[in-house]
């Protein structure tokens, strides 16, 4: 691996890349309690997607760290993470977006959110709002009660420079947010950094 | 209300529904302990579906129930759950397909799954198998420990008669299943009974 140079994304961005078989994406939470929202797109047919409902039932597990793939909706391997110094992530909610930022919040700026910075981020593939999954949170502490099932975003786990490295397993173009959801960040919306360590 | 007539969805098949604003779909276990993945278009654009991950972050819990609204992915409602005799239903997880009998069972029989059934039920919808999402899975038990996120997928908690009762908010295309996964089920394969009430 040669020494990869890291990006910042800013507060309530997002960035895409694009991602050969074996190349590693290293995602970094420089200030601790910050989330982004990675969604990942097969470049040989952008119809394939990182999928949530596939990846927790072939794990077994609703939280996925190291040593966990991450499966299309083809249920093909997209990812495999490597290394993960947070090992708190969720996988059930999909990206803050203007509307939720009404219903949640009462908000009324109609900011992109996280589900408009992807789709921003997105718009040289033409992957448009609709095509937008449930994201793989990174960082993102969503907690259930078991006996009611009651969901709740708490402030992430991650201190300062937590990672995750996630080797693509596939051609992708994956993008991901610095969150621009308070609830998912304590409401301190700082910036995510993020490496792209080339398998050539 | 008119009298319905209860049709009946033979094991391992599935049928579409046309529902108009303000149609109730029942959705009735006849024997008991067993699932029917349930998936949701709206006719006036098939690009907006039913979503598991806007449903449960509006919702905030797992566990969706009477009185709770099931929303698309741009944030709409589409159905409101109007009485509910069960109580517990899933809307983590992908619909079983002949890749999840593959790697969660063995099995090398390529039968279609909940998926394959959905694709076959909607073709004079155009829509495809990359189109199916997480469905709503009506009566399916699935449990998470929550200490370290591990899903449980357990027998189904209807009795015989069990049902659950969804008002259209939009003119929709419905489509469910009688499940074919054995896990979900508790290896027996059995029927699903549903009725459509309509408004006018």
């Amino acid at each position: 691996m040669n020494n990869p140079t890291m990006h910042r994304i800013p507060p309530c961005s997002a960035r895409a890349v694009e991602l050969e078989t074996g190349d590693e994406l290293v995602i970094v939470d420089p200030e601790g309690q910050q989330v982004s929202d990675l969604v990942a797109f097969s470049r040989d047919d952008l119809a394939e997607y990182l999928s949530s409902g596939r990846s927790i039932d072939y794990a077994a597990k609703l939280w996925l760290s190291t040593g966990d793939l991450l499966y299309s909706n083809r249920s093909r391997p997209m990812f495999e993470i490597v290394d993960d110094t947070c090992g708190r992530h969720d996988f059930t909610l999909t990206p803050c977006s203007k509307d939720t930022f009404s219903i949640i919040y009462g908000e009324t700026e109609n900011r992109p959110g996280c589900e408009g910075n992807l789709v921003s981020a997105l718009e040289p593939y033409g992957i448009t709002t609709d095509r937008i999954p449930i994201a793989f949170n990174v960082f993102m502490h969503v907690a259930f009660d078991p006996d009611t099932g009651a969901v709740a975003v708490k402030p992430p786990l991650s201190k300062p420079g937590d990672r995750i490295r996630l080797r693509a397993l596939m051609p992708l173009v994956a993008a991901m947010t610095a969150c621009s959801a308070g609830q998912s960040n304590n409401f301190r919306y700082k910036p995510i950094d993020f490496a792209v360590e080339r398998a050539g």
